[in-house]
């Protein structure tokens, strides 16, 4: 493929390119790149989100560059000194190895494990002793790492910042070194912390990495980041049906956001779908696609096609409407009890309306009947919640 | 001793002790305290300025306590690795031990080599691996390391500190908790670190050590601190002759200074004398037993009786006026030709009257005749230059 082709291939989506005369020029080179992109050795639990990133390292993979998926293990196992921070607990090696299996079971529905490279930091930061950090050490400046914009803020707010998390920032940026990377991938967020790779690089007598930042996503509600904590995800191991519901109630700005960062279509071909709503297309039509394509790939073409006819089914015997609007409900810490939920989402009168629909088979969650009175719903979930044939509420439980 | 006196005797001359209650707590607990130094390990070449830090260890010696000098060899090991400082090359282990042994072979003038520990913090840093520094470094936040007054400086005047700079301190201060420490002393220059090593300490579940600062022993010219680049200093390696001029060359105040500072008579005797002077007796008898005993400590007593002889000798013969003042002369590069500085000092008319007096016998250098037309001065040299009889001038070449 041509230079400039694979260039705007690869610039798909992205935030920004640092230098793109020089990634040009690498890419023209014809050489193998060497693609870096580090993650944190925690428990992952990946979703749409996550795979901006994956998808990006899919297409260089696709045009025969080798991606380096880099767990920083050595800071992990390390944790958060300071005992502050109770989400940074020390991992033992078998945690991080543990871990490390889950990323790939998740990132090989993405990546070519062929062309994949897993990586762990603690390869060479375990070899270092106290005198070559503090080498490392001499490459940066104060001022320099309190101009990233977190430090800035704690910095001046009067927060405290332990000296050790100005070490953190080198320790990612000598990856680089260390992998010798020809480019590293990273979102916004990240932009501070690969430019230090290309500052060690230098320093290090290495051609300073590309940097590639990509945005990161937003949720379902379109405004917010995709994040698990604010329930507006779509995990990678989401059941098809969950996917596809999920995916259908986006909005069609979103879509488009969403084809562009997640869909493997060419732009082109996402384009003209674009002319055709603006000429009075279905979007609901285009969206479908969207659905198909992000089930197909987390699990397969079955059971794509299957979600689409359950979809589908609900319509034409017009169990839902088309543009029923997601109710987010509080959840109690040990479930909802299923009699409870529907009295408080209006769907009944009362508690004991609620049992009595229960017991006679008026009650369906996502189209199935549902009749266990002690049935708890858990925070986290989103489904269509019916009673009888009229009375429907669509309700994530938060 | 009863404690009180003890403290007394070890608070002389101090800048500031921290806490003083805590040292009291501890002289009274009988134990045999561990007193830590620390030193650079370059090339030292000691004058009296040094020797204030020096003659405390050895009261805390005297009064049974250990020693611990510690040379401060595994960051001069690593040296300035910015590579902007020239003066901080790295050192070998060789030159670390060469410079070690010029140490002892300078502190046991004062100090007792029984009852001193020389450590080298290698012993322990050298076994760091990089995580950890890393946990060090996580015990200490930046905004209290850019407090220090010289970090403050340099971040707010955008002078470039780098990270590594910052480990420094840390590395100081956790050598107290290796040593477990019960005292520190230093300069007051270096309150900051010392109580780094507090702080370290405490973090380590140890008692955190108090800490001794002492002031900077000014020069022979009574403001700036003793330096050999301001050639205002008195090197423990310098002739008795030499040293003897130059302590009778200082003010009266500055006399009682380097008393309280250099002597180790009680202070009562010194007070003693100072109420002799104020009632009439000449300073200059007090000087000369000042200067006796510097010279003894550093030679011997012969050394210290001949050099008050020749003085002496030099009054009786008439030969040097009581109060001769120093005039300084800024020297070139390769030194002064004797001949050019008897006329720049006004000693003669021209440089052929010098090269006469030169041939004649008539010059004479601290009483020594000298007839060398081609002797040469150099700079941060002091002697009296005499021409004739009449014709004296003390003349410090800078």
């Amino acid at each position: 493929m041509d230079v400039m082709d694979q260039f705007e291939q690869l610039a798909r989506g992205s935030d920004e390119i640092l230098i793109e005369d020089h990634f040009k020029e690498r890419l023209a080179s014809g050489r193998k790149l060497r693609v870096k992109a580090g993650f944190d050795p925690t428990a992952p639990d990946l979703h749409l989100g996550h795979t901006v990133l994956l998808n990006k390292l899919k297409q260089f993979q696709d045009l025969g560059h080798e991606v380096i998926f880099l767990i920083g293990d050595f800071t992990g196992m390390i944790g958060d000194p300071t005992g502050k921070n109770v989400t940074r607990k020390p991992l033992s090696k078998e945690d991080v190895l543990e871990n490390a299996q889950t990323y790939q079971n998740q990132i090989f529905k993405i990546l070519d494990p062929e062309q994949t490279t897993v990586a762990f930091n603690s390869q060479w930061m375990g070899q270092f002793d106290a005198s070559q950090l503090i080498q490392l050490a001499a490459k940066h400046t104060v001022a320099r790492m309190l101009e990233r914009d977190d430090f800035n803020k704690r910095y001046t707010g009067g927060q405290p910042i332990a000296i050790h998390e100005f070490l953190y920032p080198l320790i990612q940026g000598y990856d680089s070194v260390a992998l010798e990377a020809d480019i590293e991938l990273g979102g916004t967020d990240q932009k501070f912390n690969l430019l230090v790779g290309r500052h060690l690089q230098e320093h290090y007598g290495q051609k300073p990495q590309i940097i590639l930042t990509m945005p990161i996503l937003e949720g379902l509600d379109g405004i917010q980041k995709m994040s698990k904590s604010l329930n507006n995800y779509i995990g990678i191991t989401d059941k098809p049906n969950d996917m596809f519901g999920k995916l259908m109630s986006i909005s069609d700005d979103l879509m488009w956001r969403y084809f562009e960062l997640l869909s493997f279509r060419p732009m082109f071909e996402i384009n003209q779908w674009k002319t055709q709503c603006d000429q009075g297309a279905n979007p609901r039509d285009i969206k479908v696609k969207l659905a198909q394509e992000i089930i197909e790939r987390f699990h397969d073409k079955h059971a794509a096609e299957q979600a689409l006819a359950a979809f589908e089914a609900r319509f034409k015997r017009g169990e839902l409407p088309d543009d029923l609007q997601v109710k987010e409900i509080q959840t109690p810490e040990d479930g909802y009890p299923i009699a409870n939920l529907l009295k408080d989402a209006g769907l009944t009168q009362s508690t004991s309306e609620s049992l009595r629909m229960l017991k006679q088979g008026a009650v369906k969650i996502d189209s199935e009947k549902v009749s266990d009175t002690k049935h708890r719903l858990q925070a986290g979930t989103e489904h269509v919640y019916q009673v009888g044939k009229r009375r429907i509420a669509k309700i994530r439980l938060v």
